[in-house]
């Protein structure tokens, strides 16, 4: 796989909301039928082997980075929280449980994380897509609340951070962003 | 089992929508006794031996071949997506986890299919029926949401196709049909 | 353990209907606190041996012919279901799934089944008293769709029976009664 | 699909264990290269459309006749087992907990019919065939574990039949036999 | 771990509940970006290795204690049910399945107890924050009906009595708060 | 059902031993054909409604008490257990985590517990016969490790204790039997 | 595929039994300390952006067309099979489950798929490790069956093929290396 | 980490199996009675409330730098792995799955740690003892595989290091000794 000029970019998840404020509606189940653009993939045909294909994560020292600084975040706040970042195909690169997190934390914390990287949009929004899809939540392995940002290179979902154990799913996904923006330094 | 003039016909989606509109409502899981006529079942008693009975299903060239069909009109269309083609046991027979398809396609993918072939009607028109009978989505193994097929013999159930991961589930759905069409060449 | 001249009764699903629509409410969960007469108990001590106490149950016998009951009752009415009949403990005892049974059915008439041995009542009863106690319907292992039916003696609860596939629940549930009544034989 | 002058036997299970004697070692899982005869399969191609198959299963009637046939074989020797019939996809069609069964019992008879009917063998040769396949044990779903016995038509299997309970796994796989008997009648 | 003057107290879940009065709202899941003061955590760092902390916690002793006293409050009121208490990690400590209590009501009890202790509240008042926030009660383990209460030392969360079993979820919460009672004798 | 002069005696585990060590071996999977006299079953049928059967089993202050007997005998013998009691279906009526027990010991003394009621026999006996009928452990919920032992009413099982977490399985089973010790009181 | 001077070459699994025949032992999971060589990875830092990291896998088109050689030649030599092929992160990326093909086999294929690409070498030469290590094979999700073959790029796994249904385990693997081999074209 | 008189120390797995070599065989399931001394347990009553008790554990950020030099030291060697932090309740407190580690290694590590810490000795010495015990590994959650090292703060058993990924299990176990050597600094 060859990369030339085009400088990778994680964009931080606040720019990624401002992207996907546009595209909102556009994962709606039933109602209605519009062709929206594809969303970019992070897979990549490669060049020289047309059956391989290059999908792009995050090395798990940037993904222990991520963690840290939402765990951080949190603990700055006087919060008790978990944090998760899952990759592409959900499955989970980092879990901390941090002290004094009660025991439902980490699992929605894994939840957040593999619902924000499946549909590249942070769990605040999707939440709000409920209104016109309300079944999406029976999808197995989701979990429709705030505190779960996508993490983007190109546009295209390669993580996901997801924190449970604030008093709001608000200070939740305020902590998410804050390991998103860790990786923008 | 005997069979003789009559041409046994995969009918496609599209009119399979049209022989359930009519019978629409007819799914209501409590507010009436109307006795509908009995839906037609794809399993036959042989007439060889009263022990014995005949279920209709696809072959595994039949349902790779719709499996591919639903994925090359998501392609086609610019869709990452995950296409499951299961039996009238609720097996899965063909799973197809295409590029760049998000983590929670593949089971997404399963359970339209599994609910399709279960009230042999697409996902879309189902889903509509939570209006009257809110709970019928608490039935293990199913999701309401569009983007699930039946595909029929002689007017009976005997597969059902899933896709899922387009940004509505009416394009998932519309893929799906795009495989049950492919069985009817 | 006396028992005297009272002779033990099964009674049909009909009269415990009648039973329940006196209580119906007792149910909801925060909205009251009234407290409402216990529900006698299938569990009786021994006089013999204070530490241990007897069961209720129905015999393999009666549960197979209440089961074949109700899957003749749909069979007549020309629809494919599957039956199940559950202990007090909730333990399935007999599972029939008919000819030509979606594949949804089996563990659907297991829940129907076991919800109906949990509370003592029908299941289309205990699905009208979500509108007060919404959140019933998460406790595992349940499923409020009419199709279930309680068996009991003496009042309490001594088994569930269940059935789904029919077209609409009203239908599953006549049919389900059709097998409690033939205890009642 | 035309069925002409072929009679379409079950086979007891005896007749079965016979067919298999010669066969027996086929299964090792990595000692042998030898390329067997193929088993008939019970999915034939439809004549008429190339896109159906037919799959060979029990009607719920003989599949209830069988079980209780196993159970009344049972309850004559005095023993308190369950009984399980699943068809060729693995599916339970009838479970029967009998009186007095242990609480290890309907789960162990469900995987014992599931082991036979994958295997086309009853569960007493295939336990032996461990010896040379030890890992064959480990694959899900199954139990090595005389009581199985296998129901075929054509020498296809397309049922199986598991007893669990009895003191010793040969006295349950005598029951189940007692079952695939009663189909041949 | 120094302790001095401080005198460690088990409040009444009633106390908790004043206490958690002005703190309602806090716990939505997007409405508000509010930052709540953090609720104490029964986790405190070891002065003496900054490596270790320590976990408040219920003896068995005291759980068993608190379970029985629950269970008795039932009985004196003519109720079947039963009793959990978990830990601060969600792992059940004590479980009774009372006589006659139904099969739905042990692991509803613990998912009650389970949920006061994550949220460090009564389940009853959690009940109520899913007007703001409805998809709290999709994080697994959960169960949002009244009849868990929490235990408090310090304010922080040190267990959780869950009761189901009775026809109300107030007669289960006021069962559960006799077993929060019987600790502070 | 009427019971005159026979005292119902609940044996201790230690008699139970004496009397299945006559009958050790019979369990065999495959190895024997032996018709093995059936074991009394604690399931009795109703003499006046002969669909109705009585199951035997403790109360649950029996069960408690059992419980807490087998706990204290540990306690003083300086070990950390769990100790579990389970009924005839299986359904665990009481769990204790004691003090310092290990994350393992729960589900290790259900199963334990669970095993011992499905055959009647303590697991340390049970474990033995593992030499004979290998696979046994493979059937689910099961562990054949010592540290179960049965509760007997006229020699049928009524409920299993199970102990684990001492440094040996035959400490465990000690206290186990400790706690069936309690009943015969 | 053509491949010319680029040295990315997908090894068919015959060359990989040779290439690791010679690391054999390497996997035993106690019996050594010896410090192997690492195997090389199939994930690769981005020279650009070093929080990123490329992971090859097979593209949809690919795996598609190796699953369904390995099924024709099961079908060639008369076998009925399932087939899957799953990627470095042991996600399903296609499974077929052909005709006649028991209900055991779909899961089997996949845990072989599973086990090969986990270890980077064909199940049946991780069957035979296991004289060595034999708890390996209670590791989560694993099959040590043979029928499961690694795809390699530069020697890295980035798939598995795993085939089940076969009388013998050396046909299955067969089957599953020509799967492999039609990636090599 | 300063340490000064306080004797609070936490061993490092090396010293922890020299403890454990003089109790090796304590563990076997049914093979002795000799009561071997109790271990200490982590959980200490609360001075001031005797419904109290303060179980010790290891601080997120002591837990964190545990993992990241297993995997630092797995790194140095050139090996992709997964490493697991749990606490003595079995609850996972960091979860890291290295680059290039194999999709089998997360849940490997995870069952390392928690067996670990469940018998409070490195697992290359709890597979030895399955020579005496072998049904010890049904226990579930449990791996017998070397890899997993206890944390241990005056011997009581507080957290588990689990490592798996390595091409041997006393590689992984040597960087899970590596993490716990962290935290004696």
């Amino acid at each position: 796989m060859k990369k030339t000029s085009v400088r990778t970019r994680v964009l931080t998840g606040t720019v990624a909301v401002a992207a996907l404020a546009a595209g909102v509606g556009a994962v709606s189940a039933s109602a209605e039928t519009t062709e929206t653009p594809a969303a970019p993939a992070a897979v990549k045909a490669d060049t020289q082997n047309k059956d391989l294909a290059q999908t792009t994560g995050l090395t798990i020292d940037a993904a222990t980075r991520a963690a840290q600084a939402a765990l951080d975040a949190a603990t700055k706040a006087g919060q008790h929280v978990s944090v998760a970042v899952v990759d592409r195909d959900g499955v989970t690169r980092v879990l901390l449980k941090g002290d004094g997190a009660g025991p439902q934390a980490p699992e929605s914390a894994e939840r957040k994380a593999f619902t924000a990287v499946s549909w590249n949009a942070p769990t605040s929004e999707l939440a709000k897509r409920l209104a016109q899809a309300p079944n999406l939540k029976d999808i197995p392995g989701t979990l429709f609340l705030a505190g779960g940002a996508p993490v983007q290179a190109k546009g295209a979902p390669v993580a996901g951070i997801g924190v449970a154990g604030a008093p709001s799913g608000d200070l939740d996904e305020q902590f998410a962003q804050a390991g998103v923006a860790a990786l923008a330094k």
